[in-house]
């Protein structure tokens, strides 16, 4: 049921217009809040090492939810006030790193597509 | 079709294992990646005033798109990893806003929570 | 006298020396810091519009101020890690500046310099 | 010569106003350049092993120097367009961590100080 992006997306707008907040969600004020919650995200593992990182994810597992959600949501309006269908974004883009990052070239190596 | 994001996220994990990433995609260099291309999206609007942001939308539509599949792409994979429902979690935060930001209270202001 | 970047990256590099903590201030690890830390200046900006933003500072001063040093502080230290004399970095970017915005062509425009 | 935070600053003011660009550089519009830029310092080393990060720091080395030049170049602007002398809050934070890291609870642990 919280599978569509649609529905999660009206109900965003919803949310959104009912506190008359589009004023302030123009494209450049989403694109920063998106870029600080993600800031958020990463926040909580800076300096953390690879042995400690699954520890760390046990340990904040709500507020690292908490903090995806943030970038999600920002990012859901975010598409839909530029018109797009995030989903065939997604898709589309999906389907350009498939031929960009062939499997028997990209496979097992952390190349960039421009390195391969 | 491309909606659902259960199905969107099954699609990366696929693409992601058929090029065995997952030794590289550990929560840390996930949330790393999603802030960078965070950034990337952010830097369109750099310096933009109040009144280029749409021209800069216009003119930029498709590299944008391309940004916040990026961002999107990600974002579905990490909380895949951590177990999350990308959309059971964005849910709950939504219902936790509209507790946290009443109408009444937050209607045509940008003040946040803590300070209604 | 704290006016010289040598005199205060030597400072930073003694704290970090009396901790151990080399061993974690990789130039990866670095970077991610200095990004999470920028993120965290940006914060208070958020939603912020123009009107709003000198009542900002203002009212956020010695958090802004305390921002900025994390950044900056992490940064003299990944310069020196990386062998970079920062000012000298600094000085050559400048100038690189000052020829791709010539006076007569940047004045008054907010144009990237391959736009110009 | 080129040590001095305060020549450095001046240096940056005086381009920044023989271009008339005052109007542009507002402290949230620094501060997202400021994230904007550290965001492209962090791309160097996204996916980066352990391992590989000093091979990527000797390939790119050039390029890292000029996005570090960058950041500090606007964080300088920004220090001293909200009237902070950069050194001084520096020096400032640096004794502030000496107190929240003791050496004795800090050294050879990467914990924050609130987890000390």
């Amino acid at each position: 049921m919280n599978d569509s992006i649609s529905d999660l997306t009206r109900r965003i707008q919803t949310f959104v217009d009912a506190r008359d907040w589009r004023q302030f969600h123009n494209p450049k004020d989403l694109a920063v809040a998106i870029a600080a919650e993600a800031g958020e995200l990463m926040q909580h593992f800076v300096w953390q090492q690879p042995g400690q990182i699954e520890t760390r994810v046990d340990a904040k597992r709500d507020e690292i939810a908490s903090e995806v959600a943030d970038v999600a949501i920002l990012l859901f309006e975010f598409a839909d006030n530029l018109g797009l269908k995030l989903g065939e974004v997604m898709a589309a883009k999906i389907a350009h790193n498939e031929q960009r990052y062939p499997v028997d070239k990209a496979k097992g190596n952390n190349l960039k597509y421009s390195e391969l």
